[in-house]
């Protein structure tokens, strides 16, 4: 169903692919009349179809037995679905689903950031080609708004930078390492029992989960296309329990941060563990709670918090963009499109020039310091503060940490090669960078 | 020019009311490009006249004398006006112009909410009429994306609540007073020295402001109409220097709140001082910063913070009202109607129940105490601790200070008027709800 015919008053059809905690949230939402807020003259939301995997599972909503199926195609092909919602997750066969759907002129909302982050291009083009909306709020920051305001509300700036903690399992993980001076191991057991890591986390503690949100905060903010392997991407696996009690001590907080930022005469797009002071409020953005922090040339400094996952949340989302359609919101054209104008290009962070923090495990012996810092001023690299700390006497070792001042990423990396060949240095035991506020 | 146009490719003309710093900061929004921002197949938006008192005056933007003119009827009735942006302020003439406006089939966007607030019954129903959009996310929070997830992104949530800290100018006075121990009259004329006061600072310093504000956001959010007169309001003239000091000694700040929050049945709506846990984040939004927190049942809290004034914020609000129009967005209904479906009542204060602080300056002689619990007691408000602070050796007074456990409004209105005619009791120096956290 096109544009065309979203100003009767006749019922718009959703079809739900997934009916997990969030998609029963979202069929909770449409049972309980909440697809009717559009108010009057908007097209009221009917729930008509919900792919399930077992049609005799016990559910948290009372459906239908007719809304059920295991048979995509009755969701894809029911002419009375005018609008698809995808709360399955994944690339496939999600990305299948939504073409199929788009092609079949139906409308899409999404909570699907991994199959907009590496099939986005195909994705919009597919719905602008096709006249549909294809939404997605609820893919980044749970129920926070910030695709809509970006697309909208702050539409007229010129935005210079997004920097946000989109990933609520990691933040958990580093504010209890933080907090009990426990290890990455020990914690991650932890969240898994109180359900707020996955039995498998590569995809929040790599960091994939992050880099997927920020490449499609990136799409709506700066109108460019973010292949996931342009994203400079590092997780927090390698994090050790000193290293927070030593970032205390010199005044800094780990985060686990999500960047998108003009610079180089492009965009540099980044998602690494970062020491910021711990006296900015960002520091202060606890447990599973998200932030997006926008920079906009009209409106400054911008600060978006709320709870960046569960079912109700992002059932807030989606209801939201479900609404938006019901309301016949503008289909046109895409954002993306818009700020696609001035053309940026990606830039890579080898470019990047930040502090660094450096841990190197030492051997505990005059003369060190020497060469360490006769590598570092041989690459431009300056010394703001060197700190040795713990010396491990018993194997005749010492942790020393040494924070820099502003310095080029690529004459780091290099730097640090160097450094782990030396044969005083033990292990480089953490390269962290720090975050400019 | 109504609804059924705005898919064609022709331009959006835009008529100015109002060419001081946000209306040249939306013009130089216009002439810079950003109104084709909206993207390819939007109506570019172009300035076609802007009212003005004097032509000629030097301005920070560079016009086409034929745009300036200082007959309303040039804007209001110009063929080619298909928008009018209302930045002149006040209820009059401003109220005038914008039906003037809406009658001729324009649509409206406007950052002035005292006519929101005191008129904006008529002017709602006006729009619907005409089919036109009347916009207004730049009226509360500057560039702060508020009016626009209220209405949209958020929709499909009931809200719980809001409070905010939305003027900009008590809030520096009061970060002030709190950080330098000054009195209230002395940061008020270095704030107009700086220009975050205005020459007459009624509007601001008494509340008024942050009444208009909330009773704008409370139409967004709950569907209801908020009279002025229906908005509790209290300003921070009456505040004293040591309040600061005991506020902090007691673990608390003291902000202007702006609070619109479900409670007795209906909706409380209210505009004063109190005082906020230290610790809460709010407690740390300092100097002109606004922030907005929404409590949705589905999104849970959220918190959106932001430059709350500024030529070029609000600018950025406006030109996203107009960029929404150009690209056609929905204009059928004003969310309102969609809100209003739960008919929610207005409620008095009277039934409010918080705790409470009281400064009491008292005559410094026994018995004193025994009187004023007293008068709490059989009035059941608890006391929850009693400091004696700053004696006043050469008068015999001493500084009372009581916290109370939560009590009823209309019961501590009661205790203030007994407490205040007591002998021993030389005045009640403040009175100051302590918000729940």
């Amino acid at each position: 169903m096109g544009a065309s015919d979203v100003s009767t008053a006749r019922p718009l059809g959703v079809g739900l692919l997934g009916l997990g905690v969030v998609g029963s949230a979202v069929a909770a939402g449409l049972m309980a009349g909440r697809g009717e807020l559009a108010g009057e003259g908007a097209r009221p939301l009917v729930l008509r179809k919900a792919l399930v995997r077992d049609l005799r599972r016990k559910r948290t909503v009372d459906l239908d037995p007719g809304v059920l199926t295991t048979d995509p195609a009755a969701v894809l092909d029911d002419p009375s679905v005018d609008v698809v919602v995808e709360v399955m997750g994944g690339e496939q066969p999600a990305f299948d689903y939504i073409s199929r759907a788009i092609r079949g002129g139906k409308h899409v909302v999404t909570a699907n950031k991994e199959v907009l982050c590496k099939r986005g291009d195909e994705l919009f083009t597919l719905a602008a080609e096709h006249g549909v909306r294809l939404l997605h709020e609820a893919s980044v920051g749970g129920g926070i708004p910030i695709v809509g305001p970006l697309s909208s509300d702050l539409l007229a700036n010129r935005i210079e930078s997004i920097r946000a903690i989109i990933n609520g399992t990691t933040n958990y993980i580093l504010t209890k390492m933080a907090a009990q001076g426990a290890g990455f191991d020990q914690v991650l057991e932890e969240a898994k029992k109180l359900g707020y890591a996955e039995a498998d986390p590569t995809s929040d503690v790599d960091g994939w989960d992050a880099a997927y949100k920020i490449a499609v905060l990136a799409r709506v903010a700066f109108g460019v296309s973010v292949p996931l392997d342009a994203v400079h991407r590092e997780g927090i696996r390698g994090l050790e329990a000193q290293e927070f009690r030593y970032a205390a001590t010199l005044g800094y907080t780990i985060k686990l941060l999500a960047v998108a930022r003009r610079e180089q005469g492009g965009l540099l797009v980044r998602v690494h563990p970062a020491l910021i002071p711990s006296s900015v409020p960002m520091a202060k953005v606890d447990g599973v709670l998200n932030v997006v922090e926008v920079e906009g040339d009209l409106v400054g400094p911008l600060w978006l918090q709320g709870r960046g996952a569960g079912p109700d949340a992002t059932a807030s989302a989606v209801l939201g963009d479900l609404l938006r359609i019901a309301r016949g919101a503008e289909i046109r054209k895409n954002v993306a499109a818009a700020r696609s104008a001035d053309r940026l290009k990606l830039v890579s962070i080898d470019d990047h020039e930040c502090k660094y923090y450096f841990r190197l495990v030492c051997k505990d012996r005059p003369g060190v310091l020497a060469q360490i810092a006769g590598i570092l001023g041989k690459l431009q690299i300056s010394i703001a503060s060197v700190i040795q700390m713990d010396a491990n006497a018993e194997r005749g070792e010492a942790d020393l940490v040494i924070m820099t001042h502003p310095s080029l990423e690529r004459n780091v990396q290099k730097a640090v090669r160097e450094i782990a060949a030396l044969q005083v240095v033990a292990r480089v035991a953490s390269v962290l960078r720090v975050e400019a506020y």
